[in-house]
């Protein structure tokens, strides 16, 4: 897995049309569109690689965990994202893996995450401090 | 070089404070911030490969003018961003190369470079079409 995160005032997404993928979540008046304040947005790349890496999740964890107690934020918003030049996993393996790591931070943080396969607009307001941009490669 | 293309509605950027690289360009009353409107935001990584390829210029001025063809806008703007993965040039060959980059790019369209050496605030609303994110290697 690998991630780019940017520490943002706001954060808002609105989905338009179906992506090329042919793995996708249903969409519902829940998940459609949404909002977040103060957070850090991960662009998200899950790997070939981690198909075979089962302590994946875990080193995401820790290090997506590092920054936001160096930043100080709660809010979290994990967006797949396919563009960070690396070696993609299946779309049902990513699928999956956004998934658990949901459900591994929202025991502790405030999680949104756009539904998989779709296109979305998106308006943020990203801050401009020392950590505001970061990436990490993990595994 | 590699580069992540958003195509965006607006984007506005506003520099904070200078950035760890020793090299920055002088703030000014017209670079310190500034806005556009139907662009495509562009974060690149000039490359260490790229100090010995004298082509590489020219051939990212054709992936850039593709995308610029295929999703119909003439405003570009360029952000140095170190955060995609690749093996970085020195930084005085990026600056070199990104005002190259603009000066090839700003006899047919508009551009905009934010201050080399420099934390941006950074506010934007991106499309949500199928050609609105786009990534690239040159070279």
């Amino acid at each position: 897995m690998r991630f780019l995160s940017f520490h943002c005032e706001y954060f808002k997404y609105k989905t338009t049309k179906r992506s090329r993928s042919k793995v996708f979540e249903e969409l519902t008046d829940n998940n459609k569109e949404s909002s977040l304040n103060n957070l850090i947005l991960l662009f998200i790349s899950v790997e070939k690689k981690d198909e075979s890496n089962p302590k994946f999740l875990e080193k995401s964890v820790i290090e997506i965990e590092k920054i936001i107690k160096q930043i100080k934020v709660s809010n979290i918003v994990l967006l797949s994202f396919a563009h960070l030049f690396g070696d993609l996993s299946s779309p049902e393996f990513s699928l999956k893996s956004l998934r658990e790591l949901e459900n591994l931070l929202k025991e502790r943080y405030t999680v949104l995450r756009p539904p998989f396969g779709w296109f979305n607009e998106l308006e943020v307001k990203a801050k401009g401090h020392p950590l505001s941009r970061i990436s990490r490669k993990i595994g």
